[in-house]
């Protein structure tokens, strides 16, 4: 294996013992399930993006079966990318025992958006063909959703498209960022302004490892399924209210469930709208602000915690419902269902402290939606809500131009309850964990 | 305008005249048409490109009517991607006259394909960012195959793309590269090795101005229209050989007539293979050894003169037509027709002098057609002929592995041939010019 990162090297795979790995996963103290003998085969799931099927496979505890997916693709090269996390030791385990069957080349870069840009594009792309990759190699992303778009511009880019297998680690890549087929990094303006499309050949999920994640991150990541049980099909709320917990110490069961809500309501989308441009653009729900929230709060000397992206969609979200409220578009209880689930997910509104109101609209201002309409500069293209799962905005991609003072008064509303939270619920629950 | 580069600022057009471009372009002394009252007014074609249809333009003289096309298309902005020669001026002119209608910014590289690549993207993608440009945005690419080829990509990866117009004004760029959806740039490893799909909303060619190229430029222009008819339509021929002559001398008419035959190759193939991976990879003969001519003779220190695109196709066409003579599969005859149009093209074989077969055996190990098919490393997968218009390799993207002894022997035998030649052929061409 080649490495490009200081991570620690695979433990080597015993290639007598097929479940080595797996028992390797069992083991260790963070697994919610504690050892049993034999993990349940995985399950399949397909679902389509454009004219193509993607396949998805399920399991828990299962890194073996995921290397042999990976060993199933006849790559004559794999480039497995990752972050310096311990994600990257998943690549790594990954990268050792495919690597008996082709050359496997490790690229990480380090933990962080700001790192989701153009140099490190650059950089992986020269060391993918430093290491001779060709049409037949596979690109394959091992953790967040970081890697996941770097490594999918990578594959979309080399050879104008190679095969890329995603093994999403987080909640939030599995559930959001791969179920898609938009790739993007980020530039100096705004997120996402640089990208393409290109869907994956396959996705595997080992629930095992994804409810390995810290609560901070698994809360962060339920927060999609919140989004799309809210704009997109109010049916799945009632589902959530029993699986969240603010707490968000979820199981690899609760997530495996979380994440079929998820899927059942992109792959419907997706059947339809494989560009997201159309009535994919209700997953943007909760976005535009919570884009702005993220980068307003991890540019440097902020001074505030910066927020991670499901906490800022869900803020985002809190926005949305707000200004569709002032406008007269959405009831007061449709609003009260958005506070009540983004209480019972944990997303606790101290998380603006140290935000200010300028900051916040001067990042909305270079949201990656401005064009999809014709609209004055005084104008914020939002998706708004008439009522739970019904967008407002039919046949103007479900945008709705918001004036600017509307959506400042939604934002200082949010800042100012911010201010106003002492962090200290009775929950005791660990927003910042 | 905003300007990215030392271009001469454009004449101040006069609104009130709606010719004057037009009649400044006919009053070039370079004209071959000289001075006419009325130019025609523009031919419509279309091709298809996937679900994509692509609008096509044809024009004499016709700069103004270039320019009412663009505003035509309802942008909020306009992004004008060019390089620093004479078609920098078309491309500041044409800005000139559109920002009248919505902002433009000049982008502009130094000319080559040392140029192509993501450090001049990258700039590219930051100073359109800063030009603030959306979804609604246009791209227009001026220029040769380079320009248009960054532009694409430029235009692809903006937002996940945005719309993406034409303006060539080289026989090459005009005929073959803006004919297609694949946009590249290329790498330190080989050409093209980094892209996308994404098809232009419009082209639209002006051929007064394609017809004020150097001999050179348009000598080389007309080898993959050469290349089309050997490989795909040799009903062709006959046209082909009224119309070629080896000093490129060709007026506006011409060319027109030349666009027409690459025109109904490629849209015919581009119908039914819109990523060019199957029947499309037919329009790449003659660019194995092509592609490794063009970059072993523009190596630093090579000592060679850098051959061009066009006529690094057509030589390495004439070694396709060996390679496939040695190994049995093509007659004496279809070799001797491929031996008659290079020459009524009037690429000279002198062109390969001060190359050597090491470097571009080198070369030809980088070819992005790698990973097409397995294939040992010993092999060369090359577009072969069987007989003119009938390829060999059907079912298998059309690619015939050649060991890299065959593939060898024929590079001797053309840097050998390159050796003896004089240059100094009775007919008096301008093989450099």
């Amino acid at each position: 294996m080649v490495m490009d990162s200081q991570l620690p090297p695979p433990a080597p795979a015993d290639p007598r013992d097929p479940q080595a790995d797996s028992r390797d996963s069992q083991a260790d103290p963070h697994d919610p399930h504690g050892p049993h003998d034999s993990p349940p085969p995985l399950t399949e799931r397909h679902f389509s993006l454009g004219d193509r099927r993607v396949r998805v496979l399920l399991g828990h505890d299962c890194l073996d079966d995921v290397a042999q997916a990976l060993t199933g693709l006849d790559a004559d090269r794999f480039v497995f990318v990752t972050d310096d996390t311990v994600q990257g030791v998943v690549a790594s385990k990954l990268a050792g025992v495919v690597e008996q069957t082709a050359p496997a080349l490790l690229l990480s870069h380090p933990p962080g958006e700001a790192h989701k840009n153009l140099a490190t594009l650059s950089r992986f792309i020269d060391l993918s063909l430093d290491f001779k990759v060709t049409r037949r190699s596979v690109v394959v992303a091992v953790g967040g959703g970081i890697p996941g778009n770097i490594a999918g511009l990578l594959a979309g880019l080399l050879f104008r498209g190679i095969r890329l297998v995603h093994v999403p680690t987080t909640v939030i890549a599995a559930c959001d960022s791969v179920i898609s087929a938009k790739q993007a990094v980020n530039t100096a303006h705004a997120k996402n302004t640089v990208g393409l499309y290109h869907p994956p050949e396959l996705i595997v999920v080992d629930f095992g490892v994804v409810a390995m994640g810290s609560p901070r991150d698994m809360r962060s990541g339920t927060c999609e399924t919140v989004k799309n049980a809210l704009a997109i099909d109010p049916g799945q709320i009632p589902t959530l209210r029993r699986l969240l917990r603010p707490r968000a110490d979820y199981t690899a069961s609760d997530l495996e469930e979380i994440f079929e809500l998820s899927l059942a309501v992109k792959s419907r989308l997706l059947l339809e709208d494989p560009h997201e441009k159309y009535s994919g653009v209700l997953l943007e729900y909760g976005h535009t602000v919570g884009h702005a929230l993220e980068l307003a709060s991890a540019a440097p000397g902020s001074g505030a915690v910066p927020v991670k992206h499901g906490e800022a969609v869900a803020l985002g979200m809190a926005v949305a419902a707000d200004v569709a409220h002032r406008l007269g578009a959405l009831g007061a209880d449709a609003v009260a269902t958005h506070e009540e689930l983004i209480e019972r997910v944990g997303v606790c509104r101290c998380l603006t402290a140290g935000l200010d109101t300028e900051t916040v609209m001067h990042h909305i201002g270079f949201d990656n939606k401005r064009g999809y309409e014709a609209h004055t500069s005084s104008d914020v293209p939002m998706v708004l809500l008439g009522a739970l799962g019904v967008p407002l905005g039919l046949g103007q991609h479900y945008l709705t131009p918001v004036p600017r003072r509307a959506v400042r008064a939604a934002v200082d509303e949010l800042l100012r309850r911010g201010r106003e939270c002492d962090g200290g619920h009775d929950r005791g629950h660990d927003a910042h964990g």
